[in-house]
């Protein structure tokens, strides 16, 4: 199964559209993690354990490894997601973007050392910049459109050619480089309306959205702007408000009731009851 | 000294505005590196040895360090650098760009862990993720403006309130985030009229500029464009042509020979003699 065909059953099986996604701040652990060896990986494979049922994806945020030297953690991880919590799929978030000859290198890294099923990509550079990653058949390309931040539209909103940026890759995205059907797209929970432009250029292609959780996106909102026909569609990331939901010693309860809050409150807006949906 | 003095010291040093990059790829170094443990440092520190008295920086690409699990010795890559030719800049080519939580991650990596004086950023994302990293006073951030691939037109050179997406970044890069004295751009010197438009913009910022050797960029026109009225401004990378310019266990004096000749045909066209430049 490719990469989108496995979150389409990690949806249905989970009946989910939360992605935890795993931003590991060592300031943050529980005092019994404070400086322990592989106290990374240890965090974070606490969260998939007390999570992985409830979840259609796992999102890694690279930086907050490599800024600890903790890539063998990373790989340690996505080994460890994969064998514990096989249909799960793992997006590892690191935005990489260059051209060819290096992107392919990035590939290598992602797709080979680090074994993610999927990874996010910048559209800055363009279609050359974009197809090292396509190479890979069986994984995901997923390609940064309307990001969730408020620096997002210093770019991303400029209108050429009665069309703004945000809109012209998501068009890219589903009208060039999703030959292989691969192509998702990152759009910020924390705008709705953009969401709901982005939908209605791309038919059923998967949106990763993050902000429902810290950054404060409206889950309700964001179900009615971007969830297909079927009621699936999203990829609703939250991080910190889970991985951090408690700084104590309970922080694995605290995560598994933080995500489970997450899922039910998204699945009471999805447009079907999941046990009629035709899927 | 910040970055952009320690450039402009070493572009008078070395009298020297070319920058060696180093895009290690193991499959294609001499017969007696392959297989050895640390070859990667090894052939960076021998092509660094060579060519440090003819370059402005020295910029090493990540990606091609990471697809081959080699951090440990980039770090040790750079390290090298810093004690055996202090006051030549190391410029982290890893094109980050995230929200600013995960950005000050990314910082932490290039600044703090690497060591790396500059580092190359994607503006896609806006000013808040470009703001983690110029809080590093001392540090230089290398914006992408236009790039010199082919695709890097599918985003950067659409034209929005008169301006094309580029020009933007470069606007707000001297208007907005340059407060500091800290930014620069890159530009392709496959694109010289473009690299001309980001001149008049951006007064004596440094231009970081790709693609005078494999990508087949002229050097002439690149300067012309690109060059500040004394002269300087412009950091012109080279790599596999340098790198790779023998596939023998001669690399090294190849690339001297190949470095010296790309600063001399970048000097020819420098519009003042060094000798006479009144900086």
């Amino acid at each position: 199964m490719n990469f989108i065909q496995t979150l389409a059953a990690a949806w249905k099986k989970n009946d989910s559209l939360l992605c935890v996604g795993l931003d590991p701040d060592p300031a943050r652990f529980p005092a019994s993690l404070r400086g322990k060896d592989e106290a990374i990986f240890e965090f974070c494979a606490t969260i998939v354990t007390a999570t992985a049922d409830l979840v259609c994806a796992f999102k890694p945020q690279i930086a907050y490894f490599a800024a600890h030297r903790a890539e063998a953690q990373l790989e340690a991880l996505i080994a460890h997601i994969h064998a514990a919590h096989p249909g799960i799929p793992v997006i590892l978030d690191a935005k990489r973007g260059d051209i060819g000859d290096t992107a392919a290198q990035y590939a290598v890294e992602a797709f080979e050392r680090f074994r993610a099923d999927a990874l996010t990509v910048n559209p800055y550079m363009g279609r050359d910049s974009i197809a090292p990653y396509l190479a890979y058949a069986d994984k995901g390309v997923i390609l940064l459109c309307r990001t969730s931040n408020p620096g997002g539209g210093d770019v991303q909103t400029l209108e050429a050619d009665g069309e703004r940026v945000y809109e012209r890759v998501a068009r890219m995205a589903a009208e060039e480089w999703n030959e292989n059907g691969q192509c998702a797209l990152v759009v910020g929970a924390t705008y709705p309306a953009e969401l709901a432009r982005v939908r209605a250029r791309v038919g059923d292609m998967p949106i990763l959205s993050p902000g429902i959780g810290a950054q404060g996106g409206n889950i309700a909102a964001a179900l009615q702007a971007g969830q297909t026909r079927d009621g699936t569609g999203l990829i609703l990331n939250s991080s910190r408000a889970i991985l951090y939901a408690s700084a104590g010693e309970d922080y694995a309860h605290a995560a598994r009731q933080g995500a489970k809050a997450a899922r039910d409150a998204i699945n009471a807006h999805r447009r079907r009851p999941p046990e009629t949906a035709n899927d």
